[in-house]
């Protein structure tokens, strides 16, 4: 029987922006958890992850997914436990992964899509960033996309960021040389000093940045993991060196702003021959198992670190969400839902 | 000896442009030929190349080449014959390809970078086209950059031009269905009756590219052979399928305009996984050779046609460097320089 004393607090859609995302573009709503069928898995949400790409379908459709319809609960990429199962691959108790909804307790009919993940393993947050989304578009797009090789000189903007972080030690465990760019003298502090970064600086005091650029990459960028788009592409278009190539990962500077930022040095990848290598995680979730023991193996021997920004509460998802698309965080930012009975133990 | 007599005329760039290229920024100049050294060549020019890259390096360095100097002669790929000779590498009467310069007698130092060409393989024109830089930017582009394969979608722009009216028939040998877009009726007459382009439309009698490009490829674009940029290039990024390469060649729309064309849908590239793959014929003139066999088979053999437009006489050099940039000729732009005695016994 169905617990119908469960409350389920949801984050509804409510409005498109046109710009920067405001809290109006958002309700909170209040209803009871629906009645569950064989086979389907009730999950208490614990960990959210709060994503860039979010902003992007609340105007443009993606790859194989439609924009968001409005007054629907938003989608999220979630850590919880199961507390009610009707489906015999789950049990109550056990911990799941999978792209749920932003609400307290998600059904998910027919458990389907939903990944079982090991507590003990590492911290359940981490499933939402360093051993999942985050995680897997670093790895994916560092290693495998851009490709770097010992020497070579690497430029990570949004460095600070979920999958900056990552990416740049990445390059550096291949033994590029690796800079990046963030909008904090904190920011630039943690690339330095806790993730060994070859270089830093903060964009925001640089008043020329592609002056800045060629002077930290005199023989030019061999290799730039570009998540912030706009101008900040512009100027490493500027600044690459021959056969070049950009991992274009996301445009974060763009997904806000109505008017586009307009790219001068787009001839560049011409004299340069240079290229830009457009790609998104979606095409690439069912390398998620591998590339999670390969990014645990490497946390535990410290090769890999990271930080997470926990916000918490439910009804702070939205400013959470409005945050990461101002650079507000270090590290991962994750919504917290509910109570993790981990959280002291593994820390 | 020296003839003292040869009077060369010259045509130098005496003014930077910052907009549109007009003929204030050329002037002709005749002087008389230098004294020859020991292994200098003369060449009697009589082809030459007319490229929109000129326009380029009229304001920005590129790859492995400075801008040009103010009050020099401008360089031009060349095709001449060999009027004098120290050189024991060539003979009087041979007909040889090189980056040469814009003037009616080249004294070549050395005979550095001269290559010879037979003219019984084809017509003299050829090697400053279809056998030469345009043929081998087609060629590299489409077939082993762009990797076109049977039953893709593949849109060619400016395809009217000298290196687009060979990609579009590359792609239609490797079985692609090929749309190609230019600036006239009679360009698109051309593509569609003498070429065999699958399609292909006016540019400039559509409203929203975008809507056209998206109405004649109902499943994206798998493959564009970009060589306009702007809006065009804006156009292509909202309507690519899934994975789509676009191959920049140029961005001639760019060229001549002092404010680049705003992009909007750059993040296309994150949601359909697409890429830009910029590239420059220079990276690849070692390939020439090998290319120039290839294509005279093709000809030979009627799977590859061409067309030329032939501008007459040095002191037109620049209105054809002015009109390419405009989009007035159909095929490739060539300039004629001096007589060539096999034009009627070849045609």
């Amino acid at each position: 029987m169905m617990d119908k004393s469960l409350i389920n607090t949801q984050v509804v859609f409510v409005e498109r922006p046109s710009g920067a995302l405001e809290s109006k573009h958002f309700e909170l709503r209040c209803q009871n958890i629906p009645e569950m069928s064989d086979n389907d898995v009730l999950v208490r949400n614990i960990y959210s992850s709060v994503e860039p790409y979010l902003r992007v379908l609340m105007t443009q459709d993606m790859a194989n997914t439609k924009r968001f319809e409005l007054n629907t609960v938003l989608p999220a990429r979630v850590v919880g436990e199961v507390i009610r199962s009707r489906n015999s691959q789950f049990s109550e108790g056990e911990f799941v992964f999978g792209l749920l909804r932003w609400e307290e307790y998600s059904l998910v009919v027919g458990g389907k899509g939903l990944r079982k993940i090991d507590p003990g393993l590492a911290p359940l947050s981490a499933y939402t960033g360093v051993l999942g989304p985050s995680g897997l578009t670093a790895y994916v797009g560092m290693l495998e996309i851009g490709q770097p090789t010992a020497g070579e000189a690497v430029y990570v903007s949004a460095a600070a960021g979920a999958v900056g972080q990552l990416a740049g030690q990445l390059a550096k465990l291949k033994g590029a040389r690796v800079v990046g760019s963030a909008g904090s003298d904190e920011k630039v502090g943690f690339l330095k000093s806790e993730l060994g970064f070859d270089d830093a600086f903060n964009y925001k005091k640089t008043s020329d940045l592609t002056a800045t650029l060629r002077g930290l990459f005199p023989n030019g960028i061999d290799l730039s993991f570009e998540n912030v788009g706009g101008e900040n592409l512009d100027a490493v278009l500027a600044s690459i060196g021959i056969q070049a190539r950009i991992v274009l990962c996301g445009t974060v500077s763009q997904y806000d702003s109505a008017i586009p930022t307009r790219l001068n040095n787009l001839t560049s990848l011409i004299l340069k021959q240079g290229r830009i290598l457009g790609f998104h995680v979606r095409f690439y979730e069912h390398r998620l198992p591998d590339v999670i023991l390969q990014m645990s193996e490497w946390l535990r021997t410290g090769k890999i670190k990271y930080r997470e920004h926990i916000t918490q509460g439910i009804e702070n998802g939205p400013a959470a969400l409005i945050g990461i698309l101002r650079g507000e965080n270090i590290g991962k930012q994750i919504l917290q839902i509910g109570e993790d009975r981990f959280a002291q133990s593994v820390k």
